[in-house]
């Protein structure tokens, strides 16, 4: 049995003790978190909840450390500092800030002879696998991503921080024209406008002005200036009823040529469509998890990436049931 | 660069041809055949055409050789062969007999210290791998793996092994609804004749009874009696003019579940749109090519396949250009 940690018991926390209940090689044995231990409830029977203080004490019982923070303040200071105990995982998301991210995984990671795999999810993780195998097979090409229907929660946030906002969801979503034309194989130039737009659903204070709430949703650079956005005002009842969920998913594709004279083309695509983005996220991570087990048993260290590891690592099964059964 | 030799010149030798051309760091030195060398004409003007008697020879010249015979008496001999000397690649695809060769592809490998990576393609191939993430991903949950529209040339070189058929072309083609039912996550349980129908196209002799032909190809055990066919007969003008080309693809779907109690399901989506299959499935060996000449660098040895092969390895850029680009 591996031995598995968390760190941080929100969405994600909570995803990967689902995903480990359905695995027979992984036990979750811990739950660390920063809030009193007592006040978390976790469903694991057998798994103790206790605070981030006690977690460099237990490392000799742990395997792996699954560390479930988010990518703005917690992983950049938690997974270099972890890794110099535990082999770790983690989602760091923040695409420009993944070097940096990895060298400081890395040298702690050798100076501990453990195993740190980064931006491990969907994307980053399976999409960005599927743009690496999809540009590795076709080197003549061009690659897309749309991502959606789904709920992007720093959109979401971004909007709560407005005067007078309770609650708000933001949905992303992929502008059909757009993914039926690169379907198509005609490799279009797309801005960012044509290839989502944003529907927002917001409850707000009764005193506040949504004429502006609406102007200032629509006008928010990054966020919204550069799309179009849809704000619909709900009350706080069908905001609990109609938008409790964390659905999400979205396409990859990438639109190839091959030929002496470049007269074939090919479409390579990938998508997830998925209930709950934190759930699929955790699946992965535990997947990943085992894999980072494996490679520090075979004498392995470093920071790593989905890009480094084989995909044997991942499953359960063995080499040979994999070769007669899935390829 | 990497110099690279192909054994046997049809359809899939010429798409290795192109898709080296597509590459910076690989060089095609020799094609390797049975036929009289100065009957074959090549495209790439730096590379020499050899008598398959002189392959061995060249040895020392040839970083990997990429096998391009067919699975059904071709590569079971050459591929345990010929890893005796070179790094090889094979696009092995006789699904029940992976285990067979690839023990007989391992034994020799590991005695000479070469590279052998079989079954690379698209099936087996870059759909096994989509199987293997998203079972990984989704341990608890059902596969499905459509096929088409596309030439299927086992069943075309059927139909022409029937009295009075002069030529035919089977299009393998999915069934929309049973498509659109797994992608709803329903996890229906499908039969056969449910998932794929097939559509044959074949010119008859003048003379030939066509009653008795179409009767012939419905009833053929293994390749059509399971399935729903539709015959036309048509001209050989037409045949050259409409079914010349060797277009497929297809999807794998995973359909998974999450969730302490199994509340959420996630759909896996992969599939291929290729004008060419032979061209498509060239491209995939050539990117093993250059895995393999790595692997082999590294002091590796032994058979292979792409569950085996970290995704890096893949592609002509470094490791930090993928994680800045594509991670």
């Amino acid at each position: 049995m591996i031995n598995i940690a968390i760190l941080g018991y929100g969405n994600l926390g909570r995803g990967v003790e689902c995903a480990i209940k359905n695995t027979s090689d992984m036990k979750l044995c811990y739950v660390f978190t920063r809030r009193a231990p007592e006040t978390v409830k976790i469903m694991t029977e057998s798994a103790k909840v206790c605070h981030i203080d006690d977690l460099i004490n237990k490392k000799d019982e742990i395997d792996v450390l699954i560390i479930c923070g988010g990518s703005a303040t917690d992983l950049p200071v938690q997974t270099p500092e972890y890794v110099k105990y535990f082999n770790v995982i983690d989602s760091f998301d923040t695409h420009a800030k993944i070097p940096d991210h990895f060298e400081n995984v890395n040298k702690n990671a050798l100076m501990s002879g453990k195993i740190g795999i980064i931006s491990v999810g969907w994307d980053p993780g399976m999409f960005s696998l599927n743009r690496l195998y999809a540009n590795a097979v076709l080197p003549n090409g061009q690659d897309y991503t749309f991502w959606g229907k789904g709920v992007s929660q720093g959109h979401s946030d971004a909007i709560r921080r407005i005067d007078g906002v309770i609650d708000a969801r933001q949905y992303t979503v992929p502008v059909e024209s757009a993914l039926n034309a690169v379907r198509s194989g005609e490799n279009p130039t797309l801005t960012t406008r044509q290839k989502h737009t944003r529907i927002c659903f917001v409850v707000a204070d009764d005193n506040a002005d949504k004429v502006l709430i609406e102007k200032q949703i629509k006008e928010m650079p990054n966020y919204f200036a550069d799309y179009d956005t849809t704000v619909n005002f709900i009350t706080m009842e069908e905001m609990k009823r109609e938008h409790s969920a964390l659905p999400h998913g979205g396409t990859v594709i990438r639109s190839g040529k091959t030929g002496w004279e470049n007269e074939n083309t090919h479409i390579i695509e990938y998508s997830l469509k998925l209930d709950s983005n934190p759930e699929f996220t955790s699946n992965v991570l535990v997947a990943y998890a085992r894999a980072a087990y494996r490679l520090n048993k075979q004498g392995e260290s470093g920071c790593k990436t989905v890009f480094d590891i084989p995909p044997v690592l991942l499953s359960e099964k063995t080499p040979e049931e994999l070769r007669m059964n899935l390829l």
